[in-house]
């Protein structure tokens, strides 16, 4: 006999087997499904809405810090990925070539024919097809700095895909600047980091720790790379965003040059950065429970459903019809309610379906808060609000005169579960001091559904065959060196004190962390 | 000696060369440049404002008439174009063939590799795609109406390409939906053609002509089309927006089936509709100028610049710093104010770029108003003012009190622009009564600088090999059969006298309407 389980919306759940547990969330969320096209996902409305409203937070903070939306195009010619050495590298061996122009049938089949000269590749990243715009554009000091954004799809052919984390099509922004001077370049680089972090942070209600990459996980082509690096439920990490320092290596390669003040010729120095929707899978991983999705209020495309309790095959049609018309004056004066410091209107739907088990797909679905509405609510004067972040059978009796309370309870969900995220990050991030204990520390504990969390140690940037090959026994992989366990002085000066890195011995005020990765 | 010419910003002028006249402006205004991509164009940050602009009033009716934003493949397998005869046919001599998977360095050439079993079409539009996800979807007549639209870019690779009015790769919106009847898709394609007519007239302030296309210009595989098409100032037809009844055909080439009420298998009626970045042309040549772009207040990305009047080399800095300051607040006060019944914030940029000839760049752009301010004009308590619909050189002082009245002047250069426009087309549209009379009102007047506008006559839907020829000779294609000219009683009848088709002599109460078009 095994001990009796709580029936849960999901199976199998977390501790099962995270992975299944994680696609099992999303074909219950009804988020995306995969598509007849390798590697692709139908992203379906509820995993849509999600993006809409994280594209519309993030691109009013893109053009705050006075970037411009504009599109470039989605192919990409040959011989522009011969410009870059690194960059070829870094993504010939994955991607989508266009070699014709037309289909002809040739005796009931559909052969591809017009075959072109040179030709294309579908655009993985955008830095080569912009920077030749931005070498046209810019001439002189004056047109800088010059900072532009993006929207769009890409599209890597990656071997192993899995939905929103990595898939073949992928959506996502890639900001693409040019500077004047170098510490401008990094300036800018640094600041759209701090975006990404404050938008993790305060709207997805994921915790982040920031850094810069490690050589051998720096952007092919880039002098350095910064990245927000979050801890999901089975203690791996996900790279969430990157912010990339290119120096002159693409205004070289591109030839994006300019009269400087002093009137002689310069290079830019140039930055790119980008977040996706390889977020919606961050989202899910950090606070989703076995029932299904749990959404962050300030991210939900809606907060609120009302589940109308009608009477059984419409027994009862007059008490019907003040139900429904109960739930729609609720709904009127929910909408009116707004949270956040007003910047965000509550958005609420009413779900009269006929469909059973409607309740449970909302809870799968994630939604902020259910309202149950029957003739006897009604009577009592309120409704049963029942809360995402408590377990799925708790309600409580609101009164209709209450729902001002509304706002501050989706306030205080979007805390708790940012609160509860960042506690359950401290508490699997480990500072060691040893080889040996790195490789107990993983190799003890670094089962498939239990990774062991992040590990912080003192170890310099270089990377060897040999270092090399024993993070790949462990499975685990430099995420990067963070700014809070790297901290500096007023005078620019570590704060950390002397130690050895401990893979060379060599001496080193630097901290890495290390973890396995998605 | 020739007349003494007006000095304009651009050249040609739209009387000297229409189409090169149309290509300055889009220079001039910095909206879009051709790319190193055969037929794709970059689109700059102004003119990819002018479709931020369109998308957001677009999807917020799509949302309100209850669509849902989803997202599919870019990518659609080659066997999906072999499942309806008729939209293969009309799609595959060109479209983009993805051939291969990665490029390999042979003796430092990058050569495709990686062959694919099946090659992928990039999507030139997405019936096949989405119709195979809607035949997972559906299952009974309770999953219906399905009601779903995508935002994306789509790629058509034409011969003759020419910005925003035919791209190979262009930004478009696509609906697409599934009905458990034929009554509710048809219903919901006259729903969305009339979207897009108020969408184009109170928006953009383009005036349509709305109506069923003939056989010989519907959209490949679908049973009827309607199309709202409008009149650009060198009288050629555009065909702005179209939306689809696409019967079962789409449904029972992918098996979009449901159980219905009846518990009857049943195929699903589908529509589909679409506009795209062609709008930004159709916007461009019904209210351009030969001083460049003129933007109706609804559609603009920006409604006002501030030009500040510095002293020359900053050799007064205190009276600048009062007139930067200055700006500054008159800015936060306009950015206050909103007009179009409160829909619409007013934007407003300050423009103290050192550039010589700025106010011209900002007439190019087309932005509405323009304001100067100087040391003398805070003196005199106000500014100047200048319109985009008057001549550039007008001026008018606006004393800060009167602010208030900027709404009012965005209003009415919003309605001036909608009025002129449907002048011009009304002016334009002649009906005619015999096949002598549409022959010599085109062979007369349409040469390619000035075509013969619309022409209005009774004429059937059947097309032979005949008419084919004489439309050809005289370079016009049928636009649609206009509502505006074939109204109908209450009872569903004809208002129309019956009179003789001009091309067959048949008898008929259907008008049709001819022109050149793009």
């Amino acid at each position: 006999m095994t001990a009796k389980k709580v029936r849960t919306a999901i199976t199998p759940i977390r501790e099962e087997n995270f992975s299944e547990w994680y696609q099992s969330v999303i074909n219950g969320a009804e988020m995306a499904e995969n598509s007849v096209v390798r590697g692709c996902m139908v992203i379906r409305p509820w995993g849509f809405g999600i993006w809409e409203t994280m594209q519309k937070v993030l691109d009013e903070r893109i053009k705050k810090t006075g970037h411009e939306n504009a599109y470039f195009p989605l192919l990409i010619p040959k011989s522009f990925f011969q410009k870059e050495a690194d960059h070829i590298e870094g993504f010939a061996t994955e991607c989508a070539v266009v070699t014709h122009t037309k289909l002809e049938n040739q005796d009931g089949t559909l052969v591809p024919a017009g075959k072109l000269e040179e030709e294309y590749i579908i655009r993985p990243t955008s830095e080569m097809i912009i920077g030749k715009s931005f070498s046209d554009w810019v001439h002189s000091y004056r047109d800088l700095p010059l900072k532009i954004n993006q929207w769009a799809n890409v599209m890597r052919w990656e071997m192993r895909t899995r939905m929103f984390l990595r898939t073949s099509e992928f959506l996502w922004q890639e900001g693409h600047t040019a500077h004047e001077t170098e510490q401008e370049a990094r300036e800018e680089t640094e600041i759209m980091l701090q975006e990404y972090k404050k938008f993790l942070e305060n709207y997805l209600a994921i915790p982040v720790l920031e850094g810069e990459k490690t050589p051998e996980e720096t952007f092919p082509g880039a002098e350095n790379t910064y990245t927000v690096e979050a801890m999901m439920q089975d203690k791996k990490a996900l790279q969430a965003g990157t912010s990339h320092y290119l120096g002159q290596n693409f205004a070289k390669s591109l030839e994006i040059k300019f009269q400087s003040r002093n009137e002689t010729e310069e290079f830019a120095y140039t930055t790119s950065w980008g977040v996706s929707t390889r977020l919606i899978g961050g989202l899910i991983m950090t606070h989703s429970d076995d029932d299904g999705l749990v959404l962050p209020p300030k991210i939900a495309p809606q907060h609120i459903v009302i589940l109308p309790f009608l009477s059984r095959k419409n027994s009862n049609p007059d008490a019907d019809t003040a139900v429904l018309e109960k739930c729609k004056t609720l709904q009127n004066r929910l909408e009116e309610l707004s949270f956040s410091s007003d910047t965000i209107d509550i958005s609420v739907k009413i779900d009269s379906s006929e469909k059973s088990g409607k309740n449970w797909d909302w809870v799968r679905k994630g939604i902020p808060l259910r309202i149950a509405l029957g003739e006897r609510d009604i009577e009592k004067g309120g409704f049963m609000l029942s809360r995402r972040d408590r377990p799925a059978n708790e309600k409580e009796f609101v009164s209709f005169e209450d729902i001002e309370r509304i706002p501050e309870i989706l306030e205080e969900m979007q805390n708790t579960l940012f609160e509860k995220a960042q506690k359950f990050q401290k508490e699997n991030i480990t500072e060691i001091s040893s080889l040996d204990d790195l490789k107990s520390h993983f190799l003890e504990k670094n089962s498939e559904n239990s990774p062991a969390g992040f590990v912080i140690c003192y170890a310099d940037k270089e990377i060897n065959e040999e270092r090399e090959q024993l993070l790949k026994e462990l499975k685990i992989t430099a995420r990067c060196i963070p700014y809070a366990y790297n901290k500096k002085d007023e005078q620019g000066n570590p704060e950390n004190s002397e130690s050895k890195c401990i893979f060379s011995g060599k001496t080193t005020t630097t901290k890495i962390v290390y973890a396995r990765a998605y």
